[in-house]
């Protein structure tokens, strides 16, 4: 009778809030978004019952029917979990979902997740912010769920790290605008490839150079001074070597 | 032999990652911020060693004998738990103390952690982002570490929900900067103070208000069109009376 948001996190099942990882022993139903790594579906129970809702970007039409599906799986099981990528509420359309709850009186609770967002840049050893080189930083989708480009030119000049979500498709035009509103184009910038995954890869460039670059989504791309940290654990190799 | 920069999340205990759920069970020795919640805490093994190593913000010199400390611990102890509040890397100095690491040779891991930058909003039922209101979201420390002040005026206009962290104090002048930068005086605000514990409050007006609000520090300041959302749970009763 109860609908559970859950962020899944990155990728990682150790990256599970604990919350999360009760609530995936224990609901009867899950309601999950496709790129969910198999280390965070080895928690749900093996009684479970799974339903797949991956919708792609712009396909906006199957947001009202997991919203239907959702109201409808509430009404004949108490623990209902809806399982989203990442956080549900940073680009992970629980906002939708939520209004279609309340619509039809159901309960809810939202239980947070780490966004990819802050996690991914993270696992390439980026932090998104560090003293004296960022004080913040700006996460954007490259694209509205319409598919129409963000514009890039107002992000140029904040100060900030910038982190782009769902560019990979769209980078040429990014890095234009963005030279165009005023960032230097050899700002450091990285592309983080299946963070948190065993696929994860790391590229790193220059501002001008992120076109050419050989990447495929899922990816992030950070861009800013920070870009060109890498803070990942030292390899026992590292260690002994000093 | 490992020191592990452990985010400790929002508050809540729940939103501790399974991994650092268990990094705290068997660490021989914990160095902790203040201002990390008693539902936390509670994970801590009870023969562990704690050192509390909370700073105020603008104590530059306290950062450095901390990572004396760390390196210390290292020598003597095979887990030791630097526990920090909320994500390590987003505004917790986690890359300060990695360098002292990586310095002195120690190894290390990073365990992200739920920001209360996103997780502060999430608390009171704002989301960052929502089709056909917020595309993104910046987030950004009032103060750099020497305590001086971000210009608020780059901020203005870039169409993104806006995330302050330690701006409390400040509130007057950021409003001022903002509104000076081209930001409607009418632009929904909300403050949400002690976010995940029992004392959290949150306080919603618009943004010409926010220097006469009564809110105090801790407190996440969220500025942009989804300020004024409130999709938290239904409470019983609000789905009795449907």
């Amino acid at each position: 009778m109860t609908v559970y948001l859950v962020g899944a996190g990155p990728g990682d099942g150790d990256l599970l809030t604990v919350r999360a990882a009760n609530l995936l022993q224990r609901a009867h139903v899950i309601v999950r978004d496709r790129l969910i790594d198999s280390s965070v579906l080895g928690y749900i129970s093996p009684r479970a019952v799974i339903y797949d809702v991956g919708k792609r970007a712009g396909e906006s039409n199957t947001q009202s029917s997991i919203n239907d599906l959702l109201v409808e799986l509430a009404s004949s099981h108490d623990t209902v979990v809806r399982l989203k990528g990442g956080d549900p509420f940073v680009f992970g359309r629980g906002g939708e979902e939520i209004l279609a709850l309340r619509a039809a009186g159901v309960a809810y609770e939202v239980v947070p997740g780490l966004s990819s967002a802050l996690a991914g840049p993270l696992a390439a050893g980026i932090p998104v912010t560090h003293r004296g080189v960022s004080r913040g930083v700006a996460i954007v989708s490259a694209r509205g769920e319409g598919g129409e480009l963000t514009d890039f030119r107002r992000l140029s000049r904040t100060g900030l790290t910038l982190v782009i979500l769902m560019g990979i498709e769209n980078r040429r035009v990014i890095v234009s605008q963005l030279i165009d509103g005023g960032l230097d184009a050899t700002t450091p910038v990285a592309v983080v490839e299946g963070a948190w995954t065993s696929q994860q890869r790391t590229t790193r460039a220059e501002l001008s150079a992120l076109g050419s670059l050989d990447v495929r989504s899922p990816a992030v791309i950070v861009v800013g001074d920070v870009a060109s940290f890498d803070l990942r654990s030292l390899s026992v190799r590292d260690v002994v070597a000093r």
